[in-house]
């Protein structure tokens, strides 16, 4: 009789099962990872809640999987059973649309994606790519590591991507991106402004790192960062594209305002400040299997973590539930015994 | 008694006078020039009409002038009398602001605009800075090189600095903007996708150089474009933010999308394809003067001539009639007998 | 019985042979290309004369490849039999190496290198990476093809990364690299600046496009540059670091020196013209298989074609020795019947 | 009887002087600093020893120069009376080159330098252009400010605009620049190589912030850097064409070689390395004011500082030979009772 595993399984929109199923074994280039932890993720509402079209059924989600290395499959030469190991949203990409044939491959056009079109890591296994991998350093607990290859790199990335040390960036939204957004743009050398909407992030945020707080709230956040010259760039994480378009007189000449998170409504961008400042409107979408390394490493050399409540993977729903209503301080990560 | 020139005055928003006026002389790092030629451009109607805050009238508008210099200011030493120059919309930065401190004068934040802040080219002479000059090329006709001192700046500029050779470039808008905007774009080596709207420039398109023509009336114009592999840049010169926001989609990954004018309407951009794709929203504002100068060489070297219509100074009015109702072709340029 | 092809075999360093072998079916991945011309490259001598270290002998050389694909692999599924491909000095990159996963395939560490690693197109059939090909479009000889495929995509790909439309772009040597590289500097827009040594090239630069000419062999080349305001690129084709870091000096300030080219000697870089203008001196090789489609897409729409001479493939020997001692204008290029 | 104020002059190259001088008032778009501290800079040989051709002699030395405001020049309106600024390398931009009318000031074609072209800040008092002033924040002594308007502003800019947070970036020499150098790499989230000659500054090298020391004096530097994945970036601060170039192969594929400082033999650079990792050589050259602003306020904010000795006005031959010799850690500051 074959050995079985738990998973939590969306059978169909709405509906999650924490069912029993056959451990399988890794086909030609990939994978199979005893799941440690696995961050709970706004966009597995995607998945949980069918808001995402072409989802195929019954899925399991979860795309921030930290786990070791139980079995590989064949042609698999770059990574040895044991190992511990991460895995985001980039599932794999296909390699052959005009994209990945220009190296793009963060942004193939026929990507898998990890808890969306296969199985992810609310689950004590799953099957992975061996591109999709990236190695967890020891430093990092695999809870620590799990918002890092969704949340982290997508921060990061954007970060990098955008800014030059010494310039003023501003985060906008201290929740699960921001939070680590701020601690970034920090290590990065940035002047780190934390965008808020109220006073309650207003202690927290320069802990994490921000030298100046705005609370959206009470003042209009675009004016206040003129006040202070203009910011370079803005990671606007907030999901609302009225809130997004509001801070883009608030950048600099020639600044950025990135989005990383899809929104509801459209961005509402206002011609004058975009002409008159060249500033410009840049979507980031996380980023390829290197650069969650890169996160990853990042992470360990300027020490940052993330603040993450963890439930065991029982509590998938209840994990769910904390995250989608905001409640949780910041991420919620599964941990499986 | 004093000389005196015939100038096109506005009295106050919406009134227009032809009138003489003293002939003064160039104070410290300013030039007098007699002007030969002054295009109409569509943003003239923020002084014409007083669209504008902040317009000190009587005003002169005319931000494409051309004449020859007949007195030099103390302290000009780069030009001399004689010599035939253009001024655009740029009419001088203040050196002192941030912006102009870390170079990016063409978006100094206290500019002399011309036309604007200072007297323009719908007249027979008029004072500009020196530093805001560029040498008119003797290839040139003066009423050929006025268009390109703000039309053709403005769409070279955004095109060299958006595309790389062999992209795939689409000028939306067959236009006073776009119909230098897709010569530029042929010449750059791009392969030059028009954008008009109905089927009458599908016949002057090709000779332009485009390679390929959309009609947005009759398809949408961002599928049309996916089905040629997505368009690596979009130079949107349409006056209509929901136009340039349904291009999006038509981008390649990491595509761009230039907006050089200023619509009603804001830009409702859609952050699914935005994030997804890596693509961005830029602004692009005309350029400086040295700038103005390798948009003319550039013609020059490329033989990229504006397609124009003249009348005499007396029939400014006239003129602008034309240019703002869209029955130009494509632009009017004003001549100083 | 099996049928065999015929192909130029280097034995040993020195030894030429052509010779009969059996025809073999492609492996996952591959295809077998019915090849109708191959052209000769100076590098091809790395594997004629065993210059470079590490080629394994009997090798066929030839990495400028055009033909029909005869046989598909296992998986191959973006190409068919019966489409005319090519296929240039990048054979494959291996897509695990830190380069290739950071999407940078075309500096793989570990590339199979066509002529070099693995048998190239000095024969009548070759077995190629199905990533590795570049559709021919149906307006291109097989014969104009081939040099595009290694001297067309070095020369076009150095040059559209380094220059924009009006930037003043020299190239360095009027030979096999050059005489393409000209051509496009002329049609991206660039304001193109011949450098021959000698006059020989005089009458034949500005009918590839060149708006200067310059001897070198004349007048210090540097100098002549520095004349016509300075190069904002020169792309160094000519074999000899020391002519290369002579025309330093020539780079207005922020230019840059591209070298496409190895040379016996090291460039003597001169610290002082390279810091007190921003200047920079940067390497460039060929490029991966979608910019080699890029470059036959480029030379199609913009009608840039080499001058080659051919010669059927049994006088291979004769047509290596005319590329070699620089008697060939501009390229050979092998046929097969 | 007119004021007067002590300054180091050198008569004519080797003759140094202590004199006494007129105080003279600034002219139009000059300011009169009272001098409270200036660095002695490596380039100041070009000054005291003759070196640099074209220097007008009498001379006062020193662009390192830190002071009050004490008398403002007709049309300054940017500055006021009592504020404590700085004034480096750079002097002042012509605004008329083409350089400058580009926006890329700080590589002005004549520009005004400080200490060789005007007299600097070995003296109580100077005159400086006011656009050539950064403020200096209240955070900052003085005497520490001063080696960071020029070895500050050198390592910053350099650094900055080369590097990505994350980036493996090595400084090469621990001395003058380099100390300055690794401190910036580390803030700006780089994983940061301090390339030393000799065990010497081992055990400083991790205090300045470097995670790893290479002596390149015990091991080939280029190889060890690519035992550790290779470079992004290497600053290279050694006076020594030979030792900049063998650190070629220490870049990764596309990684930069930055050379701030001149070197008496040439930079012999190999083209296999250049051509087949993409990699380049790229010469940078302090900045302009508002980058020595930008490197000032980075280093309150991260809290970077030099390490110092300082020595009074009247021993700056003994300052200037310590730091000549190479005894000095790592700067002389010369301090005005």
């Amino acid at each position: 009789m074959g050995k079985t595993y738990r998973a939590v399984e969306i059978t169909k929109p709405g509906t999650v099962h924490l069912i029993e199923r056959p451990v399988v074994a890794p086909i030609a280039g990939q994978v199979r990872i005893r799941v440690q932890a696995c961050g709970v993720c706004h966009s597995d509402a995607g998945t949980v809640e069918g808001q995402l079209p072409g989802v195929v059924y019954p899925r399991v989600p979860g795309h921030e999987a930290i786990g070791q290395i139980e079995e590989i499959g064949p042609g698999v030469t770059s990574w040895q059973v044991g190992q511990r190991v991460g895995v985001g949203f980039f599932g794999g990409e296909d390699g052959t649309c005009e994209t990945c044939r220009r190296g793009d491959t963060a942004y193939c056009q026929n990507p898998i994606i990890t808890g969306v079109t296969s199985d992810g890591g609310y689950a004590e296994m799953m099957i992975a790519e061996a591109r999709a991998l990236a190695l967890i350093p020891d430093e990092l607990k695999s809870e620590d590591a799990a918002p890092l290859v969704c949340a982290g790199i997508t921060t990061f990335n954007a970060l990098r991507n955008a800014g030059r040390a010494g310039d003023t960036v501003a985060i906008q939204g201290i929740g699960g991106l921001g939070h680590l957004g701020v601690q970034y743009a920090k290590k990065m050398g940035f002047r780190t402004v934390a965008i808020g909407f109220g006073p309650d992030r207003e202690h927290l945020a320069p802990k994490l790192g921000a030298h100046v707080y705005i609370d959206a709230k009470a003042e209009d956040a675009g004016a206040a960062l003129q006040k202070l010259g203009g910011a370079d760039v803005i990671l606007a994480t907030a999901p609302s594209g009225a809130a997004i378009a509001s801070l883009l007189p608030g950048l600099s000449v020639r600044g950025k305002l990135v989005v990383v998170g899809v929104s509801g409504d459209p961005i509402p961008v206002n011609g004058v400040p975009l002409i008159f400042g060249g500033r410009s409107v840049i979507g980031s979408l996380t980023g390829r299997a290197i650069e969650t390394q890169d996160t990853l490493d990042f992470s360990v050399l300027t020490d940052v973590r993330p603040m993450i409540e963890t439930l065991p993977l029982e509590k998938a729903e209840e994990a769910y539930r904390r995250m989608m209503s905001g409640e949780a301080r910041f991420r919620v990560v599964l941990t499986m015994a």
